[in-house]
């Protein structure tokens, strides 16, 4: 094969594995359903991909690359406060979230996707952590660190970081909960509202912790 | 059949049902392999449940009525305060998601369960919201609206609902993330710890936006 017949191999599978794993899951997609799609062979994926986990690690790792570069982290520079930067970490996590491709449907699979892969403990986990998941955390830490005047292994950090980061998350879980406790509620969420409230719950929060310390 | 066998052939399609979904998710596990495992017929499971979602709906069903009879949310009384109102709330929040079965594998198979059907759009998950979440959803908006004193349908009343239920659901959600970022950090995890964290930082978020309406 010629190396461009190689690349076309490979995304046709990865396309069709996305498909695959959209519409059964991880657990009911199979390597079988993903060859029938792409029209390859088994040996083929095994060749590009190793085996299924490694498919869908593929797949995943398509989900968080090009969300991370169509969003990305702007880091902390000397002219941003502390809290100009808490605002850019929750309102980069949210448009990660409530990325809007033309496909609402997608979107909402992409989602459950996602969802589907951090509840449950795995070697594919563990890479998303590794390569996506934990900068941000430092990233969150190191704000909340310093303004708490703590280390950023320390466990009051880490009890901030996960309030901030659990109701950015909140968004990406409960949007179907959401939807079905008040429809017009959600018609009405606009994502400014939403770090602006984010944010200012959070510094309070935050604020009445370093209060606690220092008394 | 008696009324006892009948009893018994739902409870044993129930319970096999309960293993295939835990085992290959809701998309993954078929009626078949549910008949299979409980020695039944597609005949039976059509007369007790109807269909695949039914078994599905009443699976969930018994995992969540389980889990609030378990750990029933007090009502308020006049003698306790706004704040120990929302301390409560938390605590039966976290107990529900900390709820700890001698079978920790089980736990998990469950969480992800609940999550999966959390997380997608589909009549199950409107029964689920009708019987357990939006009666709590409401519990949390009643404590809210006092706490502000707005309506229960203002719009900061579910912002700041959302930012505490965001935090809770953190942990049935973030677990294995968190596992995996930092399993040390994971085994010092104290319910008191996280239950007086979450409600002191909301709080404090809660304080700041009722602050603000009042300028």
């Amino acid at each position: 094969m010629t190396e461009q017949n190689e690349q076309n191999t490979r995304d046709r599978i990865l396309a069709a594995a996305k498909e695959a794993f959209l519409d059964k899951g991880f657990s009911g997609a199979t390597v079988r359903d993903i060859c029938r799609r792409a029209e390859a062979n088994v040996a083929a994926v095994n060749y590009y991909f190793g085996d299924k986990n490694g498919v869908y690690l593929a797949v995943l790792d398509e989900i968080f690359s090009e969300s991370f570069s169509n969003h990305p982290m702007q880091q902390g520079t000397a002219n941003n406060s502390l809290e100009q930067q808490l605002e850019n970490y929750v309102r980069v996590f949210l448009e990660r979230i409530f990325h809007e491709n033309d496909d609402q449907d997608r979107d909402d699979r992409e989602c459950r996707l996602i969802a589907q892969a951090i509840t449950t403990p795995s070697p594919v986990l563990d890479m998303l952590v590794e390569r996506y998941i934990s900068p941000m955390s430092e990233r969150l830490r190191s704000i909340i660190s310093r303004l708490l005047g703590l280390s950023e292994d320390h466990s009051d950090v880490w009890l901030c970081a996960k309030s901030v980061a659990g109701q950015c998350m909140h968004y990406l879980y409960g949007q179907a909960v959401m939807h079905s406790l008040d429809p017009k509620e959600i018609e009405d969420q606009n994502i400014n509202t939403i770090v602006n409230h984010i944010v200012r719950f959070s510094l309070a929060g935050v604020q009445q912790r370093r209060e606690e310390i220092r008394s």
